[in-house]
């Protein structure tokens, strides 16, 4: 750290000062001057704790945007309050920062998590800036809060209950395969609009802030999908004690998906496997579907019905248009 | 991620089941089996949040044991909220594992880990398990509560208070000399013992959780001392737009610490500069500090008087016997 020594200021203290602090609103962030921030819940309500880590070459690709780095390590986090029925409040960063980081690198980087902080109604509270001695890191945790005992669990699924998800799935899976593989690419025969398409939504998640309420009201059980669709509503299953068939021509694919899918039938592994949707899945009784369907509607997200719960711990079955199932597993899809 | 057939569980389930959910022991953090946590101050009180991030081979070395990286990484945290004023209620935990980071690693890690958030009454409540391509990488998220509106800020000290400091100072920063730099611990003169004596002062900082309630009961101002006494103490000046006169002699150093000193006047500067203190420095009303004693007593903490705040902002002075201020800015340290 070097010390500035005209304004007594770090250089960490000045980073903070002109990139941070403009995104640190909340009176409890102590516009980031202090070592720690506070928070109240409102009488009544419990906070929700979520935390995600996205490593350059791991999570991101090193040359990713700067801002889309930003809010993508945001948005994982929110993505996850949203599953819980949670309406997010704040959040903590820490950042290290690789040595070729400069100034314009970190000017993009705050740009983008402003923006985020805005539009979600999350501002910063605090955290830490670091150097890496190698990739980008981002460590997000985020806070909501919510009507005490209200929070949404992977548990409470129940036989019966509807399977529904928001948006479309796979669509990032598909970007990140388009990044790495460009043959497989050529295969999908996509427009350039459908392949940035595909590229955007790997890059920025869309948590479903809006739909966080109508969840916590509604749902029986809920998770984001970050792992691929049919790995996490396993675990939902699981954690349930039930099993589920989900109709996988049900699922919702975007045009760009369909297209990749319709010209290669492994298109479709992927993008009920792939993961990185930060889509919302949930269960619900057969009687609140009505509910969640105009509550999607209202909040402009997409919703659509894919199967239903079943007795029984076991992994969800995925079934083709002639009821049989499709294997998933260890990459060994076939039966298209 | 690896996925374990037989029982559905993933690679990173499995980790997670066998390391971590023992150490999440609190109701809201659901076992980990979920995507977040939920927590609920107590009525009538704050919840006080603090983030750091520790990197192999910037905040620790990378052959340190595991078992001391995890101490560490919680450690920091429960420093910066005892600092506050607040007793710890749980943390965060994402974990960026190296490739070469095996079963053993992570068996030590965990235990560690275990062990302080038993000691400290500070159970995990979450987190996130990644690879990470370079070094280990340590992100906590600590949250602590406190009485509504009791948390202690840097801004608040105001002249006539007295200047505290707990432990020790400095003798982190001389054990990480003394790793890296062999020809200045000779010049020191340190037994064996000594030396391990700072080594370990560096390895495992010593929250002062215990005197939390004291420094939220008395102090005017406080923060911990992580980037060195002088240079923290100067911002905690500056946020209370004071300054401060402190009698170098009369910060505590330990007796490996003066002997060190002793012998290379220059020791002194690293331990007035030099971090990795986690210890509390804080400022009280005279009339205060009788009650600051007792209750330090009665912890069982060092608390040392070390110089007043004075009227004024400005970096505070650190005086030798004489009275003549030390220079201790940009390395620049002479006078003695």
């Amino acid at each position: 750290m070097t010390t500035d020594k005209g304004s007594g200021l770090s250089g960490e203290d000045r980073l903070i000062a002109r990139h941070f602090q403009p995104i640190a609103r909340h009176p409890g962030a102590l516009g980031l001057h202090d070592d720690a921030a506070f928070f109240t819940p409102p009488p009544g309500f419990d906070l929700v704790l979520t935390k995600d880590m996205l490593v350059g070459g791991v999570h991101f690709f090193n040359d990713d945007p700067a801002d889309a780095v930003a809010r993508k390590a945001l948005r994982v986090n929110l993505s996850d309050l949203a599953a819980k029925g949670a309406d997010p409040a704040g959040f903590l960063l820490a950042l290290g920062l690789p040595s070729d980081a400069d100034e314009a690198w970190l000017e993009a980087f705050a740009a983008g998590l402003a923006a985020d902080a805005e539009q979600y109604g999350c501002p910063l509270f605090g955290g830490d800036t670091v150097r890496s001695p190698g990739a980008a890191i981002v460590s997000v945790t985020a806070f909501g809060t919510l009507p005490s005992g209200a929070m949404v669990h992977r548990a409470g699924a129940s036989a019966g209950d509807r399977v529904l998800v928001t948006g479309t799935i796979g669509d990032a899976a598909l970007g990140l395969v388009m990044r790495s593989d460009a043959l497989r690419a050529d295969k999908w025969q996509l427009a350039p609009a459908e392949r940035e398409y595909l590229a955007r939504r790997y890059l920025l998640p869309e948590p479903r802030t809006a739909f966080a309420a109508a969840v916590r009201a509604h749902a029986s059980a809920a998770m984001d999908v970050s792992d691929g669709l049919a790995g996490d509503f396993a675990k939902l299953c699981r954690e349930s004690g039930v099993s589920a068939d989900i109709e996988a021509d049900r699922v919702p694919l975007s045009p760009a998906a369909r297209k990749a899918v319709a010209a290669d039938a492994d298109a479709l592994r992927v993008a009920l496997t792939g993961g990185d949707d930060y889509e919302i899945v949930l269960t619900a009784a057969p009687a609140k579907v009505a509910a969640l369907t105009a509550a999607a509607a209202a909040a402009g997200i997409a919703l659509a019905e894919i199967g239903r719960v079943t007795a029984g711990a076991g992994t969800p079955r995925f079934l083709d248009s002639a009821g049989r199932p499709l294997d998933l597993g260890q990459g060994s899809f076939s039966h298209f």
